[in-house]
């Protein structure tokens, strides 16, 4: 069998998030069904992680199994050729049989896009988050920064979550503000809760309009306590950028 | 009677162009239809020009007059709170009687956008158009920069539209591709016929693939044969960014 892995670009607005589900319409479904068509047998794609319902991505990335012969090349063009337009494989490669696209993920680069002016903009709304209030920029990066290294980020999952350690290590945050009033708060790490960028997201807000200070934001991580953390922030800000790998 | 300037952006993907037409939703139509409601008149919305179907604005330019006492502010947050998600009021102000959202404008800035790369983006598909082949944005450059001074645009229009006469003024080009493969073309000009920077950009891609060279370019333009000049290009990359007053 041979393992190839494929680089995926989405927009999510349609789809119930990248998980298959029963009676829901999702990323994961649409590329199966299009692999099991071009390479003729019953296709698996394991990918980097989910992604939740109407969150978009500019490399999501995936691995499946197949004993097809076809050239990675003609995998795919076909699969492009059938899926929607809002699904691309944007970069394929075969990878040795070991390769894990989640197993062996070394991190994920999510962006967080916010468009803050007091009128709303028709042609960002459907990749931003609109925020009328002024936001303090300089100390949502303050609260940001807080973020970095080692810690249990029980206070930003969702809840009903069901993982074996809340631990998570984030390498590197950053926030700015553009010149048209967008503002984009990147992070990585070695992974994330369900929700948790969101949810990082909606306290970090809090935090621009003032309600809480940079140090209330890290007392609410430190407390690991979901009801002191802000709105969980709407899908469709947010992008999985990037999964790099070891 | 009052006279409003507004400055419109929307996202024309649902919309048949800015001008209202019988059995076809129109921008026009839309804010004329929420304009009526919010001050409980008939309102006639001028713009600065027509936009073509599934053609967008990031600064289109109305205005209109009114009876009504309700300040300007009160006119933008109400049409705003009724309109679709996919057309706001940006900015607002009240201008002196003899203002003509049309005849006063000195000019119009327009920008196409083009996604140049071997696999189609989905995240960029409802805003650019998709060229795979590899583009010569030097030559395309070129070619743009002999548009510049007072020509006969014949050769760039679409057939049928009915004008007095066909010459414009073209003030600035600009042709630049980002690191993310985005081309993105410029055009100030004091006027532009119908389907003109579109049938402009069609052929300055025929310059770009290395069909016609930047000297053929301008024989076509200065030709004025429609049937010489390139495909017109898709309405989804071509954006009303500003309309400049004198």
């Amino acid at each position: 069998m041979r393992n190839i892995k494929i680089t995926v670009e989405y927009d999510g607005t349609a789809y119930s998030g990248w998980q298959r589900q029963e009676g829901a319409g999702t990323i994961q479904e649409a590329l199966e069904n299009v692999a099991g068509r071009i390479m003729q047998e019953t296709i698996r794609i394991v990918a980097s992680g989910r992604t939740d319902a109407g969150v978009h991505a500019l490399g999501q990335t995936a691995s499946f199994r197949t004993s097809t012969a076809l050239p990675v090349e003609r995998i795919q063009a076909g699969m492009n050729s059938l899926l929607s337009p809002d699904i691309a494989i944007t970069a394929i490669e075969e990878v040795p049989a070991s390769f894990h696209a989640r197993y062996d993920s070394a991190s994920k680069v999510y962006q967080y896009f916010l468009y803050n002016a007091p009128v709303r903009s028709p042609l960002r709304r459907r990749y931003c988050w609109h925020v009328r209030e002024p936001l303090d920029c300089e100390a949502m990066g303050l609260a940001a920064a807080s973020l970095r290294g080692r810690h249990d980020f029980s206070a930003f999952r969702s809840s009903g979550s069901d993982v074996k350690t809340t631990e998570r290590t984030v390498f590197a945050t950053s926030l700015l503000r553009s010149a048209d009033n967008m503002v984009i708060f990147e992070i990585e790490g070695d992974g994330f809760l369900r929700s948790m960028v969101r949810s990082i997201m909606g306290t970090l807000v809090d935090v621009g309009k003032g309600k809480i200070t940079p140090e209330t934001f890290r007392s609410i991580m430190e407390s690991g306590d979901r009801n002191r953390a802000g709105a969980t922030a709407p899908p469709q800000g947010l992008f999985l950028k990037e999964v790099r790998y070891r």
